[in-house]
């Protein structure tokens, strides 16, 4: 049997991954032998409706909006599979809710949408607010995805978590912060490059930018951002990394970006990107991260045989897994369970460094940068850093 | 403790009556012990994505879609509170997913909505279709909620359920049945007066015209619906019962309308809008449905008091209640598993007769005309018949 056979002979048993499961409920509810049912149904849960009528914020006590999560996707951009529609990606959706449950105690509703269009994206999303504490957006192409994140962070009064740019940022600068103790550099005085600009180059170079990076160059398909480029004048956020990145005015290629980096960051979705002169030409100390999946930027036995002695990837079966699992179900819970309306850059920032801090001095190696996804001290060192973040920024104001 | 204390401490305890559960996971697999994780996330999940973006009928097979029913509300018409909003319709909607999950094994979704635009809920059925086997419409308000529930009849791949107009009609019917052979009179030769020509009228109305009523009178509250009303000229479903309705072409008000009726039945969400004076005014052997919540058109004492044998209403504190959870689970579940594209008005008769047919002569009586809530049999009679409608529609096509 191969993974294939395996992944679908597993789906077509289960038929579904996820279930709706009752809280209450007893026989003696059914029987009319106690009054269960006139309690969560009516005649009684209309007092319970009239009460948060009156006061809407009462939904977060009386039902479960307060742990509830819409997995909003349009099917535009699955995994590495591209545009497959809403149906396909309800798959994918499911397991992330299995992921979101078991490692974060949430309960994450896929709603997998019938369209893509952007502004019909964001109406749902407004629509279907009132049921949900925080909204999770996944794989929707960019730069699309950028600016519904953009918009519903700013028109809806709940989180909006972005996993394909929040979470990859928070793991990679968390991986990253750790590597960097191996070779004994300083996240201030590196020279970075992050080869692809789409959701993932986007959060990375924003979480890096924040974190104190100075040297930071971006490639696309066509090659280094730079704000020189006519190509990139219609993708605001392209153009507002070519403005705050490569300080220096690079113009190149992939080649040229990666010469003398200290630091290279594939998410360009394109697998064997990277070649072994590619990563010889770094900087002493070369740090690489191949984080495409399921096919990274370079293997790590041709990469490691070009010098390097750290290299992550996304996958579970070479060491030093970049996994966004560790960060999706620690860093909604911690939205849900403190309020928190809006997540910002320097609350990710500080995410990272508590989850890098996880890996003890003692511990720490090349193939041990990053906690495993169930390290019982992810949920709390999170809910910590945010609620640290919180006083902060109430101090600050 | 009143029933309203009760029911806010048990909500405030639960907070929230539903959850999702996974299906999967063992520790096993977050430990990187067994390949779970790789199997329904990435990687594996992505070739359970491709096969069903190649045919999208599999994601009846590889996901939840077959068992998931999305409850959509826009809190205009929650129980008998009128437009709460979406947040209190919330607490209602859980309950009703409870129901659906105890008594028929599905996934119920609420999805309480912030719009109250007709377009817009239609729209918004449409874009989360994907993720459902079946659409629930609730508790929004008449005649937009009867525009909506056809438009998506028409415009959806999947079957719509409207409780409060298809699941009161079902199961007021199949009461009607057994309480017409407690008086033996017969559905064709008797006048049937409807107060109330809501959602629940207009369903009631037409399961009647077609299990064979001929003579039947509806009222709202201005009084008798006659097509030369001028009031109801921009009202399509009211002209629609005008038209189908009053064969005589009785003009008057509720009163009018009840003297010399075999069966009156209340659905007009007023308390007390039957007074004994109409009730005597009867034909012999009275049926009196009082089925508005929580406080019905009359009090069976006051009904009892006034010469009928045979009283019902949709509290659960008094015999025979007319309850809408003997309907919905097991229709929605039938629908799911039967893949039933289209809920037609003689498959909902069938269902009535299949659910009358669960109370033998032995043990009808004038305090039992219908099965509990929990009578085993229902599913499996709701399923027969459904799959019977169906032989007889392959048949006569």
């Amino acid at each position: 049997m191969t993974l294939k056979d395996d992944a679908i002979s597993l789906h077509r048993i289960l038929k579904g991954k996820i279930e709706i499961k009752s809280k209450v409920f007893t026989d003696g509810a059914l029987d009319g032998k106690d009054d269960t049912l006139s309690l969560i149904y009516t005649p009684g849960v209309a007092y319970v409706a009239q009460e948060i009528s009156g006061n809407k914020s009462l939904a977060y006590e009386y039902t479960s909006k307060w742990n509830n999560v819409a997995i909003i996707c349009d099917g535009t951009r699955v995994l590495g599979l591209g545009n497959v529609g809403p149906e396909a990606a309800l798959a994918v959706m499911e397991g992330k809710s299995v992921l979101f449950k078991v490692l974060g105690g949430i309960n994450a509703i896929p709603l997998c949408i019938a369209t893509q269009d952007l502004e019909e994206i964001i109406k749902f999303a407004k629509i279907v607010e009132p049921n949900f504490g925080a909204v999770n957006i996944e794989d929707i192409e960019s730069p699309k995805v950028l600016k519904i994140v953009e918009r519903l962070t700013r028109e809806l009064s709940i989180p909006v978590f972005h996993d394909d740019q929040h979470g990859t940022a928070v793991i990679a600068l968390a991986a990253l912060i750790n590597a960097l103790k191996l070779v004994q550099k300083s996240l201030s005085d590196i020279r970075i490059t992050i080869a692809g600009a789409g959701s993932a180059g986007y959060g990375i170079c924003k979480i890096l930018l924040t974190a104190g990076c100075r040297d930071i160059l971006v490639t696309d398909r066509i090659g280094i951002l730079h704000p020189s480029r006519m190509d990139i004048e219609n993708n605001s956020y392209k153009l507002e990394i070519a403005r705050r990145t490569n300080p220096n005015k690079v113009v190149g290629n992939l080649t040229d970006a990666i010469r003398d980096s200290d630091v290279v960051i594939g998410v360009s979705g394109v697998a064997g990107l990277f070649d072994k002169n590619m990563i010889r030409s770094m900087r002493h100390g070369p740090i690489v991260f191949a984080l495409s999946n399921p096919d990274p930027e370079i293997l790590p036995p041709d990469a490691y045989d070009a010098g390097p002695k750290f290299i992550a990837t996304g996958r579970s079966d070479y060491s030093n897994q970049v996994n966004n699992a560790l960060v999706f179900p620690s860093v909604m819970r911690a939205l849900l369970d403190l309020k928190i309306k809006k997540l910002t850059e320097e609350m990710l920032v500080l995410v990272a460094q508590g989850i890098a801090g996880l890996v003890d001095q003692v511990h720490l190696s090349e193939k041990y940068v990053i906690p495993k996804i169930n390290d019982p001290r992810i949920l709390p060192i999170v809910s910590e850093t945010l609620k640290f973040a919180i006083i902060n920024h109430l101090k600050s104001n």
